[in-house]
């Protein structure tokens, strides 16, 4: 049985073609800098948004058309497996990501729950050895419930940190189970509403309590993922705890997790925090903690998550840029944590989204790949610092320099004049290499 | 010889007094928590807003009226120091705080400029044991001249990072020589303006670098300052490396800065970055960081430091309850790192804005000591977060649970029911204790 | 039968007392600046966020608590309006607000709808008569149904407008059985999501073409309710046509609708186009506009209407003063579009929050009223723009000048000097009169 | 001689150049859609960027290398129109703009300082009769002087009224001595810093009354340039008047200016305002009232002014669209506002920071042409509003329904179900035929 009967597998056409079912920049096999489009790209499909996103919002009824709604839960669970794969097939695409409660149903009890999650598990893993297709990562959604209104592990009821336990604790066993490269924590409630009533020291030693036991039980069991923290500055919460890149990193080493965690960064998060996305990455990168990546694009205009397909060229190009300084993702992914707009609410809508995401981040390898090539940023940074590889810039690199010598340095150097940097120039030549 | 003939000793009158030059709130020897108002609140005043400031903005030329010119750039600054002693003396405030270039002319050279600040600080020396007053803290500008257009430490030109250091050196020496009680850096371009040609890893590392320096030569020189960095997300940078507190702790753990360096937060830049003031310290407190603070109020619908005086009561009162609960602010302090707008340029506005900012923190402090007196918000986090000091929370804590275990725990105990928070009753309750 | 069984009716008992059940501030009877606190506050509640508002958001599933689900959607109805004017006795309030969709299920088709609307709008006029409860006003809610995915009025299909045509209709039809004093257009998806698609002159067109129908409707049946639009500036719309009060006075002029249309004004829906919300009323005061308010708070560091209930009595003050310069606010009144947070999911929050807002707001009436009868800002102003009351500022006023006759003028009248307005003080001065 | 020896004039050389000083993209006589680049584009300089801007910012001092200061303030302001017209000539720019102050010294009265206006623009007008060079708008700075403190004609202080009415009686003077096309209001200061001491109300009303003299002296001497005033929402002013586009509609039509005033704006203060700039140009376009743009970009995560030179095609693109849908923009134009990064601050930067802006818009008058060739977005829209233009929707447009004939149509219609908007992939494609 097909979800998109009239839709055949999408393939590279060129950018001439007028199939809107067809790739116009992603071709898989292109060799791109030495290796394929898709072992740059590592693209995986989210769930979440696929699957079980309405299209609803704070002010509308849900609106998304969805043909795979079976008579109880467990029938749609089951009928959105066979769904999604055939996108993921269609689309070429070979991660998924997932939370627990977009597989299958919570049920009436944890029970139920996870009985409910082995028996798609065990559907989601048949498909996975049909198809090729890859865990990139999964988690556990400890948000949504009424439970986890004051956090999970961050909650002041301390029943309510046990159940996240268990909910991570089934996390990892699936993630062995389906051999996911990636489990990822987003703390959509690890946050606070108002700091009167919030004790933040033992909320976030409480966290870090979590994260240790997972690391703990990974290693139990034999499985370890690369675990991942994904920031977000806000929304949900008044405030989140891992506002951003750096914020992040203050904690994983203020606890020590430093060897174990990783980032997995969202563009949207990004611009959420006041930042772009590629000051993020380059962030992550500098504490050698790039991890993976959630592909999306907010509007800087509004402030809340639209979580939108990518369509922005330079926005992809940067991101790529920075993954290839980063020597690639892997064992990280781009998974487009993107849903489509409320006004394309019907069922193709879904494929061609993706469809527009990945050429916009195909055209965006390939931009990169021609900065790279052409030494354009490189030779221009390398002129810029050239100071710091001979003279005193290279003895204060080497540790060669204190306050006394530079002091009777300057006083012989006084007369500085810098070379301007014809930002313009650079931005417009940008273009042309870009477009 | 006085620059303000006609104002006198600013003293304490009460709520009811119609005498602009007095204190309606601040009562220096009054006690509160067993501490007198003077003691919690180490005001200090700030050389650049109260003495060099001239009230232009970028869209406005000089407008504030000020009496201190002299002959010469040198006449003006002995001026300067005669008048800034005045308002210390009349405000009755005991600390002050200054860049290098506020308090003399940087002249031709390296060496006149060092010679000039000799002259001063010796002048200033004069006044401060006259007086009592005493250093909070001192810095380096190493961000208006052009040479620092790249930054200091940060810039691409090694010349520049010399000039700095030798900068720092000499903020050294003064700050020994007056028995300053801290040491700030506040990194206004260690940023980028553009991450094209930027090489933001090599930058951190040398700012780092330039922070060990300072350590050593501290050390060296037999007087230890705490070193404190100041936050700020942007301006004049479009991304300024200490964008927060948090970000601030993973560079100084990052470095191993841990043990000498804290943080100088502003409230300004607090809301610039996104977070209110009260965040930022709560935050700085959790990592043992909370060195000092700038005291002043931004406005929320502006993307600008507008620098402002306090006279938001909530902010102040939050912002004292967060020193409190730090166990005071010392050796830091309460610095007014605020400017008269620039529609109060007369010079007795110099005198009455701080009057006003010190009548708004001394209401803070007493609306603080309130709510700690009334144990109004203890009572309330000891009671939400009573789970973790028994039974499983207890447990969790003291780290005698794991998934496993917690897993178990939370299969008998599934059905979780959070209690109201009545957030609106807390906020409601908060105006009678306050106000 | 009562859904608050425990609770009695709501009374003033002072600042002092512990019941958190009672008035601390909001004592309708007394007496300020020659009118009663009701008179002058005409409190009205929002149906949508008492009886309907399940707690949910884009990251989490319902939450709130309540006691009213019946087995038929119309039993909850039913149910609904019984605990609603509960909830009105109980706490006093005079005026309460309501959407079609929010009292009645829209059922299979508009007929049945219409039907619902019917016997629950006869249900709520039986109350209406018992308790002397008065329909501040109602409104349709065009744009959480599927259909108005593109806007109601302003809808690329013409038989979405006719749909939303029907329900204005019934919309003035209930007003005039209920004996509505206003009516409320707000256009949460009148705008668009991309320019790219959209042909914004034909749809403010089409806007004002139901504006201009529905006074006719109005007029033809005899009831004229004072038409109000309720400017937002984006959520969920990425861009909203009524972005804010002036923009909206624009449009009204465009039109012609001056004489049949005011505002209804938000606090939140103010600050998410970044204004105050005290800058909104001043604005639609001058354009004798103001016709009510929305009463509510929004936290200035989230990018969503968060629709908080006011607790900051900064804010209520300077709301209420705004009123007081309008000389009252009748025939419109101080509606809580206001919810309750996440964590106060219990039955009883529902009072307890209107509870903190109402004497929020009545703090802020009596703050406003001393502002008045002190005659600070008054005094302060008519001293500050005496030059327009003589002299050449009295000609300019009244025509007498032109650009010749004032360059004369300026020709000899060159040496200007400003007064400071010394606004630190004026803040400061304003916390002693406020608190 | 010359300020640029070494630069010639500066030619199209097409996209493969590695000449820096050519254009890349934009070819003066080239025809695009009928009209030459050259008449669609009418660029013009900014004379305050270009020949005044020191590099100056709040933190920073002046930078800007410049080579033309001379021993009086009068000797510089003659250098500069010598450099200023080299300028535009080797850049081939037609129009230039001016505020007063840029092309003269204020000197020490407004006798001396008209004087120095006469002789300056006598030498602009050689300057324009040898070169054929125009003048696109010219407007007085009433912002920058201490006197302008609390705004012009929005001054609290009616001599400071008086003294902006000579300035505008100058401006319009020279306007009609060099032929000004249109003439320009931007009211920086016109707003407020505190409502607390505002009557906005007066303020407003005076503005209006200065806008009608300035009408009425026009039609005096006979020369009535398009008036245009550019809003701003704030900065310097914590509060514009001028917000946006459609809040000085709304103005413009309350004072009765419809006939007389159109719009200036600025993509910079568009964003600034919380708008696309697009969303401004189709705003303005709606009300007729699209006079002219100030060209530049903003940095979204900025909450300042940047005034970046335009180097991104998806911004230009959108502009350029809006400008051929509105039949061009003669008789205003393109004007750079916009300003040399500080890190540029070398002579030559000024001519290529401006070739980078006239290739990024070339770049976008081509891909805008393009769009209209291919009538991608015409026909997605005309289909999109499809039921406008027969049936009901037809009879809604014409005036022929009321709310109870489209209640009986809404009866029979119910069944309403809306098209997919595929908006994804619109932008994707249009990635497609922009680049």
């Amino acid at each position: 049985m097909s979800y998109f009967p009239e839709i055949s597998q999408i393939k590279y056409e060129g950018k001439e073609t007028n199939n809107l079912f067809a790739f116009r920049h992603y071709n898989p096999e292109e060799v791109v800098l030495g290796k394929t489009m898709k072992e740059h790209l590592r693209f995986a499909v989210a769930y979440w948004h696929t699957m079980t996103q309405d299209g609803s919002d704070p002010f509308g009824n849900p609106v998304n058309e969805r043909t795979w709604f079976g008579e109880t839960p467990m029938d749609t669970a089951r009928n959105r497996v066979e769904a999604f794969f055939e996108i993921l097939t269609k689309l070429g695409v070979e991660y998924f990501c997932f939370h627990d409660v977009d597989i299958a149903p919570e049920g009436d009890s944890l029970e139920e729950f996870f009985q409910n999650l082995d028996e798609i598990t065990n559907l989601i893993k048949e498909k996975m050895d049909e198809t090729g297709i890859k865990l990139l990562w999964n988690t556990a959604n400890m948000f949504s419930h009424p439970r986890y209104n004051n956090g999970a592990a961050s909650s002041n009821n301390a029943d309510v940190f046990a159940y996240a336990a268990a909910q991570v604790k089934k996390g990892l066993d699936i993630s062995k189970k389906l051999g996911g490269e990636n489990y990822v924590f987003w703390g959509g409630r690890e946050g606070y509403e108002s700091l009167l009533n919030t004790d933040m020291a033992l909320e976030q030693d409480n966290i870090a309590r979590l994260f240790k036991m997972a690391i703990a039980y990974g290693e139990k069991i034999g499985h370890k993922p690369q675990f991942l923290i994904e920031p977000k500055p806000k929304e949900p919460s008044k405030h989140q705890y891992d506002f951003d890149a750096a914020t992040t990193m203050a904690f994983i080493q203020k606890y020590g997790l430093d060897g174990d965690f990783k980032l997995n960064l969202e563009a949207n998060h990004a611009t959420l925090a006041g930042h772009t996305f590629e000051h993020e990455l380059n962030v992550a990168r500098n504490y050698e903690a790039l991890g993976s990546i959630d592909a999306n694009q907010g509007d800087l205009l509004l402030g809340w998550d639209t979580d939108e397909f990518p369509t922005n060229v330079y926005d992809t190009t940067f991101t790529m840029y920075e993954i290839l300084e980063n020597g690639g993702i892997a064992p990280g992914g781009i998974n487009f944590d993107a849903k489509v707009r409320r006004s394309s609410h019907e069922m193709e809508d879904l494929l061609l989204a993706h469809i527009a995401g990945m050429d916009t981040y195909a055209r965006g390898l390939k931009a990169a790949a021609k900065l790279k090539e052409t030494r354009y940023l490189d030779d221009l940074r390398e002129k810029r610092y050239a100071s710091y590889t001979e003279g005193v810039g290279k003895r204060i690199v080497d540790g060669e320099e204190d306050l006394e010598s530079l002091t009777a340095y300057a006083m012989e150097n006084q007369d500085i004049r810098l070379e301007s940097g014809h930002l313009e120039v650079v931005k417009s030549r940008l273009n042309d290499l870009l477009f």
